[in-house]
């Protein structure tokens, strides 16, 4: 593996869009006791179900800490690998390598600063040092470079592209205080340029409400095909989800791609809004003294954090009344896809969904080295 | 990864020897205090100088900890892959899977039962946990299957094969009390075929004078092609050593191999006997409240312990007056490979030399899973 200065831009690579081909996807064992009540019991239940969908049409490589080695091999079906490697917790969507690839087919990983979604300002645990050095050990792990922008505080989670020169990203996250305050709205611009090679970067303002990650676009608003995104959506206007939804419908529509594409516009309804129970909160572990979560905590769950695979899309599921009309839309949106829903508030309690926790890797030519 | 409890001779599967092509080397990055002295500075030097040897004609994966993945990615060459696994030492001739293979090039491994050199009865280390769970991780890194054969104590270094049908091994370290008290010989050998798919065992009577594993093969005795060994050898009758190497003469020169061939005995000239220095004994921490060497002791140093990579041989070297005469009689037997001396006295303290940190994955053609 060699640690590369140069820019993506430069060398002719950039990121593809999900619903391209992949060659696999990566997903992070869970077991932090903090992130994932009661032991993590559950949690690992539901990442089987999702890494097990996953595996139908790509190969999924597990990273498992050396102490949930044994027990993942357990659970997992033997398809899927499980290789060590420690981290501080299950995000691989934020904190895997971003993979890009150039037109010979070759992929490579970039290595983005990671700080817990707001370093000591904001973020969400410390330290995250185990997490910060995974895109490393993923890219010699698969024997791709990588590219070397640590000093860009950045998670996958933060954008979505459509592998034509789009890039949607929110204001709240990127210019958040706890990543790179030192920059202005332009140069982060400018880096997004030069590392996803994209010509177009389409400013939301806010993500879902109450979303720790400072608004996450993945869990508002995904590319699913070129031209075509999903929004997440309410109809309830006593909703605070309701106005930001509306913002970022306006400012879509009003934009285009790069290809100069007005945007078609798929509202995705939100699930009713869910919140923690006691017992939920009962079966975490504090940090640092203080509860992770509270009894009746809004989670900021959304249909739109799902997964593009090979041959499906993973979908949460809420046990709630729009679960179905979700599904049927996204259902319409990709014909030529499988669309399975997993019933995913274990996942959502400790943070994030199912795009959260898998990171795609492009379909790659290269042999190995 | 499939587990497998079937047995390599029923499916077809069998050890090449070292000598046919490799697709590439295991080696576990030191770091143990109480068997590499002085933080296992000077044995990384010795680590990286094997590595780079061996990564100039096939693919070297490094295991290395945690906390010293980024102190070997440091020192080690960018083409070199480095992987997080936790392990109790280094010694991946013992512990990483033997690899078999069958005639449509697919390879397997086999995961055999370890207690660090004969576990509460005279074994080196305690726990062992980590090393015995090697095999398996590793296969599921190379998505190989793995034979399960952990009920049976055995490591790759008690075992030298000709790939065509014959294995030579020490009645020293096979029927010690420390392995498998409960199995007779009989037993033994009839596993051995069965994993190692060999018609044709060997059994020597002892390893290497004061060798701390119980007598391996792989310090005395190695196929260097079908019908050819090399056998450690001393002219000094005063030397222990001289009496086992004469008797280990004796029997192969009565032998015939799984072909029927008799055997060609190349006599490789031993180093003259090293041992412990006071300063060495010192940059070793205690184990279990105990010395781990004591100045003075006998190491068991071979030139025999040379690892055969694609186009080289690596040899140790102790900076001896015979060192220069161990490398051309291997010259002499390896005309197409290179010959590569390395100076090898801060791998012997750890308690072994080139062969036994090393460990070959044939030479496959299946696509990874």
């Amino acid at each position: 593996m060699k640690i590369l200065t140069s820019k993506p831009i430069d060398d002719g690579f950039y990121m593809p869009a999900e619903f391209e081909k992949h060659y696999g996807c990566l997903i992070i064992w869970p077991e932090r006791a903090d992130s994932w009540q009661y032991g993590a019991v559950a949690a690992r239940k539901a990442f089987k179900e999702v890494i097990t969908a996953i595996a139908q049409s790509e190969k999924v490589t597990v990273l498992a800490s050396e102490a949930q080695y044994d027990n993942a091999r357990e659970m997992l079906p033997e398809c899927v690998r499980i290789v060590e490697m420690s981290s501080n917790d299950s995000w691989a969507r934020d904190y895997a390598p971003t993979f890009v690839k150039n037109l010979s087919g070759e992929i490579r990983g970039i290595d983005w600063g990671f700080n817990a979604w707001g370093g000591l300002y904001d973020g969400l645990y410390f330290p995250w040092d185990k997490d910060n050095k995974m895109a490393r050990k993923i890219c010699d792990l698969f024997e791709t470079d990588c590219y070397n922008s640590r000093d860009f505080i950045f998670e996958g989670g933060s954008v979505s592209v459509d592998g034509e020169g789009t890039a949607i990203v929110t204001e709240e996250c990127l210019l958040s205080t706890g990543r790179n305050p030192n920059m202005s709205k332009d140069e982060i611009e400018l880096r997004l340029k030069q590392y996803l090679n994209v010509k177009k970067i389409i400013w939301l303002k806010n993500g879902i409400y109450n979303d720790e990650t400072n608004g996450h676009t993945d869990n508002i608003c995904a590319f699913v095909k070129p031209g075509e995104v999903v929004l997440a959506w309410t109809d309830d206007k006593y909703d605070p989800q309701y106005e930001i939804s509306c913002a970022c419908c306006e400012l879509l529509k009003n934009e285009t791609d790069a290809k100069e594409r007005h945007l078609k516009i798929h509202k995705l309804i939100q699930p009713s809004p869910i919140y923690m129970l006691d017992e939920e909160c009962q079966g975490l572990i504090s940090f640092d003294g203080k509860p992770t979560r509270v009894e009746g905590e809004r989670l900021a769950a959304s249909y739109v954090n799902f997964y593009i695979s090979n041959d499906a899309v993973i979908m949460p599921g809420f046990g709630d009344k729009n679960d179905d009309k979700a599904k049927k839309l996204l259902e319409q949106i990709f014909t030529d896809r499988k669309v399975i829903q997993i019933y995913a508030k274990d996942i959502l309690i400790g943070g994030g969904n199912i795009h959260c926790i898998t990171q795609q890797i492009p379909y790659f030519n290269q042999r190995f080295c």
